[in-house]
């Protein structure tokens, strides 16, 4: 079932086209697992995703990501929104969250708390929304990743109105921005050019220094 | 040889200790080769990678990521740095990459070559470190996959002092930054309390919102 992840490298390509055809929902569920599996800074998840399967959204949406056509053409769609502040409250949650899986005492983890606290506290609201979109680009990497090893099409898109789309989804509110698009569907093959082009990466000379 | 994505996800974490031992040079390069393959915006990849095996380095690299004992315990350390500006030369080096790739005419990417430096001189320089730190953190993303699926621990840290080690290298005068530091080696069961402990992560239903 699954590739090795060199051969699903080679595989996978962001689809202008795809073909409408539905995604079986456990191949989304391992899509958005892998998401949610990502590590993050101090394991905070400073993130929340927005799955929609629903062609009347997905129409509303293509304006907004200047009409492009994966907006429609794609099953799901899959939205990934940071946190653009970070409340205490969160930061208590985790910590319930740790004691209630591990069954530690809340007092070994005083110190971590009170790290994350501080941490908080000394960073501008634009360092933590900064903080928390890279967060969520690893989540991004999780899901693309997984999405190739499973034989499934994804487009991960940044051209959208962040302003819009958060405004449509009544993200403000929730202190949340939109970082990230993914269409998740099926490669068009007669339809977009990208489909039979080979992959273009800078040579690994170009990209690595070596000490 | 490959493990699922899904088991991958729930064997790796992020080891506070190492044990020094060596890891293959063909698993280094598979972990490179994936963050070499992650997508970027554009494909404009970037970013660069330093890759370190060398105690002395490691050594040196210590107090600036707050003597975290990891440094000098893995195996390799890579270092992803993501370009701070993004000059016309990028961009020209990229289309002539394409052509010899694809072996497509100079004039079959005019369009596409216009919109990127339109995006280029349309971003504060703020706001192109920013793009190009989110692409590494997809590359991140992927070298983190990898190494989970061809079972090599890594942690990611960002944990250092951004300033001290961009000075170590001499990354300003590329126009570099850095952006995250990998270790890279084996975890230390015996001394690595982590190492036996559940993996904390936010349910799906804290995590997710269905349209």
């Amino acid at each position: 079932m699954y590739m090795s992840l060199n051969d699903a490298l080679h595989w996978r390509y962001a689809p202008k086209r795809m073909t409408g055809a539905k995604v079986a929902d456990d191949k989304i569920a391992a899509i958005v697992k892998a998401a949610q599996y990502a590590p993050t800074s101090m394991g905070l998840q400073p993130f929340k995703f927005i799955l929609i399967e629903n062609k009347d959204l997905q129409e509303k949406i293509k304006p907004i990501a200047y009409n492009q056509a994966q907006i429609t053409e794609a099953s799901h769609l899959l939205v990934l929104c940071a946190y653009t502040q970070l409340q205490q409250d969160h930061i208590d949650q985790y910590i319930q969250n740790i004691i209630a899986t591990r069954g530690v005492s809340r007092e070994s983890l005083d110190a971590f708390a009170a790290s994350m606290s501080r941490f908080v506290q000394t960073q501008s609201d634009e360092q933590i929304k900064h903080w928390a979109a890279n967060q969520t680009y690893i989540a991004l990497g999780f899901a693309l990743a997984e999405a190739a090893l499973i034989g499934v099409d994804v487009t991960p898109m940044e051209g959208f109105s962040v302003q819009k789309l958060d405004e449509l989804f009544d993200l403000p509110q929730q202190h949340l921005s939109s970082i990230a698009l993914l269409a998740i569907g099926f490669r068009d093959v007669d339809n977009d050019f990208l489909a039979h082009e080979k992959k273009v990466r800078k040579n690994i000379d170009e990209l690595l220094i070596r000490f």
